[in-house]
């Protein structure tokens, strides 16, 4: 990655993470000895990922370039943008990060959370801009769930890059439009590189206003004056949950929160001035004391999440909320895929108590998604006007979707990069291209040890999810060649041992005999004997149950 | 379930699978000594269910009452109808199974595999009717997406129950069109209790026909005259398989099949006459042999199933096919809710191998639904006009939806009943009111085991699937209070051993010092020594490593 004239040098982006996937944002772009980081996110694993708690990019190229490294940009406060920042800083020297405002409010917390002090967290708005030898970086505001979203330019040496964030065009929107003028500024100015968010490219269309939203939320509350109102949304999207609580207030009801995630983040909101009447909200007891008409729970639980405050109060076992038939639950969120079955399954169970159920349809528009569709995705190629386009932030299907789109806004398709995480696109004075590759796993968070969970202990925790374990143990004298007292059979998660005495018996036995044959061998070799009870015992607990779990030998060499 | 009174009997209904699921329909009707069953499905498990492979009926209640168990009806060859059957078989004699033409091929084959020979599996048509002591049964044809489903029509001594399987009302039918004329005399004949199907009453309006899928799948056939054409499908649409094929017939491209479940349908409808040009099939051998525009790969993994043909075909690991650029794939499916990633991943790994795809949506109605949307589901209701109504096979929330649309219907709110599994239906000459209920439980299958999984061993699956297993084996000399030897330390799917020693070496001595802790009293309890260990083992590996894998202690008593 060295550029070998000095004169002609090349300006170099990549993507760490975000492309391919929803999730752990962060981009690279390096000219000469300087580096700038665009976001520093995390991604939510699948569950195919057993246990795993989140996965962050891997940071090797920016630790070997660590010198180089001058400041990570921020360009709003969702966790697939800032939830890997304190990851990052445990990793590589940041001297600075800029962060709008929100988003400042987030990371420090995240930060005091993880017990990391940093002092250098910079917010900057639409008027900043920052200087560094090879580049000037400048903001422009754009619509998304959370307030102070922006889209960053930075000018390099081979011209304007642009990198739009998270964005939807919202021409009603609660909270201020984004500066669509400043875009086009921008694109007047000439653009050498659009790398624009992709999340809802597969979205026909323009997606619907927040005020829309607003209103149909407000017509149910309209429809509803007696019972208790639980709201259950994202608790990251402020701009929801801010009309939500003024759309309390007006019908004189009091909101009690629940769920960690919303309490954090209307504190945060309440500090930042997005959310301005403290004087609404409640403790659940208080909650519990008043009227039914004068009370809206609001919820973390949208998804489904088995944990969350919403699954809890469906399914019963919540301390403090029962469900009353006068109730109403409104879902103001849509599944995100995936999750499905785990909403389906909530809704099922409020029925099940009675209550109305809201979920987003046609007749009741109570959710809109915070990312450009279609339409918008090609206004802001229009706006921006750039010679070359990378879609980013999405899954493959969704960047090659939005490929297609900024072809029918006429960018040739060869000046569009359809890019992996890790590809090295350069820029120089005549052409972009992709250069060549870098180092860009997907690491691996569970429980505090970042990185030390490999493919092994993912496959052992599938098959041990699926069919369970059983451990073998024997005591042996080596020298003597001989099992000494019983083989004894312990397993988890394969049968219950109480109702199946006959069947361990069994295995047991299958055990020692393979135990005493591999005894009479002249040289006993662990690994045979060990790989030979694994094989014998697999083979009979299969014929026996269907079912193949884990068999772990366990021997110990008793030497007298 | 006694009746007192001989002389007036009461009818009773009984759901033992099918309420509040998708999934093991299995009704029973009782009178007197007289029972007949209206199906025996199996439902797939939800990923919750660690491992289980199906989940039945609790057979208890039809156990119990075996001697008055006269027959068995099944409306349709669909796993959530007949998949039980080989269980149910098990289980309880009986006498007799009526089943239409597909599903008596399909149930043949299915208690082949098992090895259950049964010699009383009898077809039925529309114009079959069986008559018992109490009961007469009669059938409607319905359309569905399977050849010749019915619905099924039971004359008892308290009146006419309608039960009528899965349909939808296509009025361009691929096949033969659904009895309407049937249906509508029926319901001019005075029907007591309709039990309709409510998979989509969460639907609006009409589904589209099949035909109009057909239509459209040969415009994307017309299109791509060049490359191979690879369409993925539910093995179980029959229908769609036959104008699939028909299609490729037009185009004069050679079928090759892939999955085992695709293979046994084709064959069972080829048997049965529904798929009549058997010369179009080849190998996937000869598939390979031939031009790409001569060919057509048709396979299961429409929902992204790891181990189905498409997968494996998408990301590289089938044996006989490798995906070529110029390659086509069609999803002729929509993904089932729970498997919209696993979809998803699939059609990401497509696009990187750079070939076109196709997905149901508004530009493209390749896919439709087997079942009735709101206008369908209404239009049975009216056509049987019911005096009351009981909405069976789905979830909670399509159960009151489908509720909700007999109330629109004109059916009394009263007369309408949302039950659960095991709940008993009575209908005397003046009433039908619930009665009580039976045991309805889920039992689940797992390997060839049946009903000795129980909710302990998913509980250790999912600890094991999070954060794996800890074993710590100690040889102890109880008698003399005395551990020999080192505690051994085993792990599986919680750290690497090899990157992990000195951690290792900190847990064993957190077990010693436990262990010897424990050896000091007087009268050493094995279940206090255990849960020690487990509770100071838990606690050190939770602080050092955020996890909380299932800590099994065994202690070995060596007497000397």
């Amino acid at each position: 990655m060295k550029n070998s004239n000095k004169n002609d040098l090349e300006t170099l982006v990549v993507a760490l993470g975000g492309l391919g996937e929803i999730g752990k944002n962060c981009y690279a772009i390096m000219h000469d000895d300087e580096i700038i980081v665009i976001d520093a996110g995390v991604m939510f694993p699948k569950d195919e990922l057993m246990g795993i708690d989140y996965v962050i990019p891997d940071y090797t190229f920016l630790k070997e370039n660590e010198s180089k490294v001058k400041a990570l940009f921020i360009t709003h406060g969702h966790e697939d943008h800032i939830g890997g920042v304190a990851y990052l800083l445990q990793q590589v020297n940041i001297p600075v990060i800029y962060a709008p405002n929100q988003a400042c409010g987030l990371i420090k917390r995240k930060l005091l959370d993880r017990n990391i002090s940093y002092d250098n967290l910079k917010v900057y708005n639409e008027d900043t801009a920052v200087k560094f030898k090879h580049f000037t970086v400048e903001f422009f505001a754009t619509t998304h769930s959370i307030p102070d979203s922006h889209g960053i330019i930075v000018t390099t040496p081979n011209g304007k890059i642009v990198e739009t964030g998270d964005f939807k065009f919202d021409l009603t929107p609660i909270g201020p439009m984004s500066d669509i003028h400043k875009m086009s500024d921008t694109g007047k100015s000439g653009v050498r590189l659009l790398m624009s968010e992709s999340t809802n490219a597969l979205s026909p269309g323009f997606s619907a206003s927040e005020s829309k939203v607003e209103e149909e939320l407000q017509e149910i509350f309209e429809k509803k004056k007696k019972g208790r109102i639980i709201v259950a949304t994202f608790a990251s999207n402020i701009y929801r949950l801010k009309h939500i609580v003024e759309t309390c207030k007006k019908y004189n009801r009091k909101v009690a929160l629940f769920g960690r995630s919303m309490e954090n983040n209307i504190e945060i909101s309440i500090e930042g001035g997005y959310i301005k009447d403290d004087k609404i909200f409640v403790s659940p007891e208080v909650a519990n004391t008043l009227a039914p008409e004068e009370v809206c729970l609001l919820c973390t639980g949208s998804q489904g999440e088995p944990l969350a405050a919403l699954s809890r109060i469906a399914n019963g076992t919540h301390k403090q909320i029962k469900l009353r038939p006068t109730d109403t639950v409104i879902f103001s969120s849509n599944p995100i895929p995936g999750n499905n079955a785990s909403v389906a399954k909530t809704i099922n169970q409020l029925y099940l108590q009675g209550v109305d159920v809201y979920v987003n349809n046609q007749e009741n528009e109570i959710h809109t998604s915070g990312h450009a569709n279609e339409e918008e995705l090609k206004l802001m190629i229009r706006l921006i006007d750039p010679e070359y386009f990378m879609p980013i932030h999405g899954e493959y299907r969704m960047l090659k979707a939005h490929q297609d789109l900024a072809v029918d806004c006429d960018i040739p398709k060869e000046k569009t990069f359809l890019l992996e995480n890790g590809d090295v696109l350069a820029l120089t004075k005549d052409k972009v291209y992709k250069k060549t590759n870098i180092q860009a796993d997907d690491i691996y968070v569970d429980g505090n040890r970042i990185g030390d969970i490999k493919n092994v202990i993912i496959k052992d925790r599938k098959i041990m999810a699926s069919d369970g374990i059983l451990v073998a143990i024997c005591n042996i004298n080596i020298s003597e060649h001989k099992l000494l007292g019983k083989i004894n059979i312990t397993t988890r998660g394969f049968i219950l041992v109480n109702e199946n005495e006959e069947l361990l018996n069994e295995i047991e036995q299958v055990a020692e005999n393979t135990v005493n044959k591999e005894l009479t061998k002249k040289v006993i070799n662990y690994n045979e004997l060990k790989s030979q009870m694994i094989s014998d015992i697999l083979s009979f607990v299969y014929e026996k149950t269907g079912r193949r779990p884990i068999i772990l030998p366990v021997i110990l060499d008793i030497k007298k």
